[in-house]
């Protein structure tokens, strides 16, 4: 008898106080908590909630097979990520029969949320699974700058810095707010396609919007390595009364 | 002696379980409430916190000036509007001089929040205002429909209806997820141009997402008429391993 559910908690951008109410509860009440990571790491989602997990929690590290001697297309690496997938899919599944499982997520799961894979295969399997929204990163990148993103009219394109040149650079030319995700050692080339078109001097870097090591700065003043998860945002300019700046 | 701030409380996509702890705490404790509102409407911002806010809490709405006689690229519209923003702005300032008022602002203030007009205002006139991220009505939206809006390297786009054919197509043509604001009265142009692309048959539409009234419907199925702050989603398909749908 399935008594317990799956429950995706989006933990929001960083700081706590940015979690949903919903978001607290669960966490706080959660006996079953499960997260990535990668193998001898802490797990990103795990450190964000450092200090509000209940005492007698049962934790769940979902470790990611190892794959830095693959390449990320090689059929070795999808086929090992599948098996990876249908294990956990398996044991989520059967954890749930005792009480409910809350899987941790940075940001908003359903915004380029890693528990995606694993959500589709437990609902074509028929698993009772729940996804709770969160503040995505990219929304505590902008506020840490301080400054709206879009007003009026403007057109806001959300972009992975990991596309080829060309995508980025008709998108960048096209929209009149940007956020840049996953730059990490993207940033020369991402500096580079916004000075072309004009809109370097517009960019801010943010490293750890909203956590306790946040790090904000121009773009052009940006040292030349910034990890993985760091965003670059362009902020809209907008239709709006002619008196305002 | 100024002791109090002003702060603009991003309260989410519309059900209270979804606002921020700090938004919860801030609002169940606030002595003054501001909000924008139209002459004869209640404020939707005021209708999110329906029973949350204490019972000593004095209100105060800020009502936008009559504006449907005249145009909104008038000048007499715009000098109005500047008016009205100065006016708000002096009676901020002042009623944070005893302590703080909170403002209301649905989803996320700093994605095309009404308050931003204000808050440049205030910021130059050296006040001292704060800015509380929520989770924007896009991503209540998105999670209404149950699937995820962006995978691996997918670009979204978040488009205002309000804009020309022309920029509208192109981005339409152009990114692989859409989240198009503001549907209102141009749904049957958004439609048309979303058929141009291809694009019909996978776009959602949502109405009042995450609230009591949630109404989530693919587009193609949808009546000829809905609300202006309907919104439409196409979900992005992404890079993902092979065998994942």
């Amino acid at each position: 008898m399935n008594r317990g559910k799956i429950i995706c908690v989006g933990l929001g951008p960083g700081d706590p106080e940015l979690m949903s109410v919903k978001a607290d509860r669960l966490l706080r009440n959660a006996r079953q908590v499960a997260y990535f990571r990668k193998r001898g790491h802490p797990g990103k989602a795990r450190q964000l909630v450092n200090g509000m997990l209940h005492a007698e929690v049962t934790e769940y590290p979902m470790e990611y097979p190892l794959t830095t001697e693959i390449p990320h297309d090689d059929p070795r690496y999808i086929a090992q990520l599948s098996d990876f997938y249908l294990d956990w899919q398996t044991r989520l599944t059967q954890l749930a029969q005792g009480e409910d499982v809350i899987v941790l997520c940075e940001g908003d799961p359903f915004l380029y949320g890693s528990f995606m894979h694993l959500y589709v295969r437990l609902r074509q399997a028929g698993a009772e699974v729940e996804v709770l929204a969160g503040i995505p990163g990219m929304v505590g990148c902008w506020h840490a700058t301080g400054i709206p993103v879009t007003w009026g009219d403007d057109v806001l394109s959300v972009l992975p810095a990991t596309l080829p040149d060309a995508p980025l650079r008709e998108h960048i030319a096209r929209s009149d707010a940007l956020v840049i995700m996953k730059v990490g050692r993207h940033l020369g080339r991402i500096r580079a396609l916004l000075a072309e078109q004009g809109k370097l001097a517009q960019a801010w870097l943010v490293i750890n919007g909203t956590m306790a090591d946040q790090q904000v700065m121009p773009l052009h003043a940006a040292p030349e390595r910034c990890p993985y998860f760091s965003i670059v945002i362009v902020h809209g300019q907008g239709r709006r009364p002619a008196n305002d700046m």
